[in-house]
């Protein structure tokens, strides 16, 4: 059998951690128990803890700790709970045994899920077991893991400044901030986070003085602003949709969308914010040109001269989401996603995008070089930049 | 300092593979190296070649391997023509660099990045340094490295086959199949996959000898799909929107979407299969009360007595989607997702959806206790899977 590691590089992914993976095996799984005590004083387990067969954590950690497993009162009344209040279906004997503990561990109760998060403790080290699901361990690890881990060590401050630019390049923004990347203090680093067509830039500091550390990284980072204002879209760690909604939030001001290439991903981003319903009125997804005409009353004649991958067709599909939605702003997106649909005059990741309001209404040409998705993903944060400069300076 | 370690565990996220992770730090990635060396043949090292200052995997390498630096001259001719004909835009000295390998590697270009691949052999292992983009790491994995793996490995034969079953939870499924679960044979391994209100089964066959892997893995996979026949969504590995795709295009139908609380979401799992503009129409994300009104045509009366998260709504919103869109059929969702706008009557997490034809409309009521985002989520795909079966049986 031929064996296989996976080394994954790079400060965006973790500060300082190891992440070792492992299947549902015992032998590997004991394994990195014992390799990753060797050096670590504290291990995070995710996983394994299932009501199915493939999950065999449980048996092997009251094995590894001693102890046998018995079960939690806490933890029963959680999954009874669960199963009465929430799911309303009766329980089996398979979710009991989720009730299941080593008598070794001291049991974190689950607040959403069945499964309980374990803490044990061996030759000074801290062995935490939570559930897979990331909702759930990300929850059991802000509520309960840290603040306790947080008690038994003297952790060094670790402070985090971020901001989000667009339009440029991640190597672009690279040569643009060399010099001031290279004079930062060895105690501050920056990170680049790259994703669809936005860089977010993020600068840690760590130490063990709060105050200290705080004005330098507020220095930093007022520098940085500075540097890269050209492209800066907030000085926040906040995304684009989030941006445009307190935007609109503050002038009091409405959002309409019109979408053919991105099929409905430009309304699901601004309604994934919570209390979008206070701007963002609603859009339509008019994916065959039927709905452009009926709906968006984009005319026929533009349609069958321009096509729908047109200047023409997003600025009347705009024209339209604000006639029949009403709104202070509108967006339209027209392109070709792929695989298929492309042709000579129009190849594959032609895009069309346009912003207005009742004044003027703007498009742009964009050309991506992707997959299907990407390319929708890429289209909706070019396009929600537009419309972020359009909403701020009435142009793009 | 104190160390923390991470260990995952789960056949959900791989098969025997162990995976490092490490941060931009010169002695814990020369470490890497040297302890998957000793237990590894192949070391994928992904991650830690863009063009910023952060990124010392390269230089790392060159040490690591011996050799010095040098430009290739494919790689160059790749990084000028994607700044040329792709991104247009004039290069800079920084984005020259990408083209510099270590003079010990076989190169691998890259067709999707400007970062190339890197092979290199000692002592017996063969690491391979690929970009961390997933998009490009993926495609250089399939097109080149498994490949030239193959040329020189007699690697052993892994097949698998999955299904898809939805309306019943992990624990429920283990539990009915569990005679056939405990009598698999040993070379083939069962694993459970869940996933927003689904659950993939994927069986996993391994060993040396093809027809005979295959004759077994058919016959349990058959035997499998009669045990979970009930809540069968697909005996492939196919997504729940391709499944209905691939439906509605056998049967010549089209679809509308009428979403408000999904904002979209379900209009984007749809859009994102290729050729969906065959059978998708379109769709209104009536996120106000107005555009439910004006454009979907629910009555005022409805609205203001039933509000607009009501059985009546989804229902009105379902008929005036199969008028404005001209289709076949349609779906309707309206809830409240949280985490504002519960009521004592109507809890965050309460949710109505509808689907139907010109004969018959069905709406359900459903209850997620999530966050926004999961239950954005869930309740595209509990429609979705309403949808599937109205249009296969009449009924939901």
């Amino acid at each position: 059998m031929i064996q296989a590691s996976i080394i994954t590089i790079g400060d965006e992914l973790l500060i300082g951690q190891v992440i070792v993976a492992v299947g549902d095996n015992w032998q590997n799984i004991w394994n990195a128990l014992n390799e990753e005590a060797e050096s670590a004083e504290i291990i995070l387990i995710t996983g394994g803890l299932g009501p199915t067969a493939d999950d065999i954590t449980k048996p092997l950690l009251c094995e590894y700790f001693g102890g046998k497993l018995i079960v939690d009162p806490g933890a029963l009344a959680n999954v009874k709970d669960i199963f009465e209040r929430v799911l309303k279906r009766p329980m089996i004997e398979r979710n009991l045994k989720q009730a299941e503990v080593p008598d070794t561990s001291t049991v974190i109760q689950n607040k959403r899920g069945t499964a309980p998060g374990m803490w044990f403790e061996k030759n000074g080290r801290i062995f935490v077991s939570m559930p897979g699901v990331p909702y759930e361990m990300k929850g059991m690890m802000t509520d309960e893991v840290i603040p306790r881990l947080k008690t038994r060590f003297s952790l060094p401050v670790i402070l985090h400044r971020t901001l989000l630019v667009a339009g440029i390049g991640e190597s672009f923004i690279a040569e643009h901030i060399q010099l001031f990347e290279s004079a930062l203090p060895e105690w501050i680093r920056l990170a680049y986070l790259p994703n669809y067509g936005m860089v977010r830039l993020r600068l840690t500091a760590s130490g063990n003085q709060k105050e200290k550390l705080e004005r330098d990284l507020d220095e930093q980072f007022d520098q940085l602003r500075v540097l890269v204002a050209e492209w800066l879209v907030i000085d926040e760690d906040l995304s684009m949709q989030q941006v445009i909604g307190n935007i609109l939030v503050e002038k009091d001001q409405t959002l309409s969308t019109a979408e053919s290439c991105t099929g409905g991903y430009i309304a699901h981003l601004l309604t994934s914010v919570p209390g979008s319903s206070r701007y963002y009125q609603g859009g339509v997804v008019s994916y065959s040109n039927n709905v452009k005409e009926n709906i968006l009353r984009v005319n026929h004649e533009i349609l069958s001269s321009s096509g729908a991958v047109s200047e023409a067709t997003v600025l009347k599909m705009v024209s339209g989401a604000l006639d029949v939605f009403k709104t202070d702003y509108g967006i339209a997106t027209s392109g070709i996603m792929g695989p298929g649909g492309g042709t000579a005059e129009k190849p594959v990741g032609t895009v069309w995008v346009a912003v207005g309001n009742a004044q003027k209404i703007i498009a742009r040409q964009f050309y991506f070089r992707f997959d299907r998705q990407r390319n929708i993903e890429l289209t909706s944060t070019f396009g929600l930049n537009l419309l972020r400069k359009f909403i701020l300076t009435g142009a793009v």
